[in-house]
């Protein structure tokens, strides 16, 4: 697979609104954007750091996955986000290779890429996402 | 803080040999590190991607931090690294904003860096390096 770089780093947070002063006024990042991404039931804040982002990311419900996974694991990286040139070539190298897809083809993240995710049963306990 | 990128995640995995097939043949990223960090407790195995890299970490004995982090909290990302220009500057510029230093002073960490740790209970639960 031709991976450039980290395109963002999922972070499960229970507030983002509490985690502001720490990511800008400690950290010194700038929050570019915070969008709701309805089917996945969270609310989302992006900074930008080098050339990859961190992803806050709040559950709006209490049965979003970002919820189930605060509620099991607590607050903490919830996923890699990897840039890939086409998503759907990389999902049918992987799946080639055995790796178990959650997503059989891309579909719409936030900020509009293209994204598709990898089981985690098959990358190492870290559920990673393919960007485009 | 003047924070230029994220240096490196570090990954708590189980064993780094039985992890490499997917880094190496799946993601075709290059090991191009591996290395005992005797006080740590830990083997590391490090992949760059784009500026920044991935650092897996195995624990060598079972009272490592490691082992007990995947104990708790199963494998997965167990730290954010950023890329200071200084650590000492930038432990004091936190300090004074009320962070939590687990090191009060820079020490040395894989690949010959100085590094510091912060305190979850102070940075939105994402247990945060800085290295120089």
């Amino acid at each position: 697979m031709n991976l450039t770089q980290i395109e963002h780093l999922g972070i499960a947070v229970k507030s983002i609104e509490a985690c502001l002063p720490y990511y800008e006024g400690v950290l010194g990042l700038k929050c570019y954007n915070i969008e709701v991404v309805e089917d996945q039931k969270v609310k989302t804040a992006f900074f930008k750091i080098g050339e990859t982002k961190i992803e806050l990311l709040e559950p709006t419900s209490e049965d979003s996955t970002i919820a189930k996974f605060i509620e099991k694991k607590g607050e903490g990286v919830h996923h890699i986000a990897f840039a890939v040139p086409s998503v759907q070539d990389a999902l049918n190298e992987v799946a080639v290779k055995g790796i178990q897809l959650i997503d059989k083809a891309p579909r719409k993240g936030a900020e509009g890429l293209k994204i598709a995710f990898l089981h985690p049963k098959s990358t190492c306990s870290v559920l990673t996402e393919l960007c485009e």
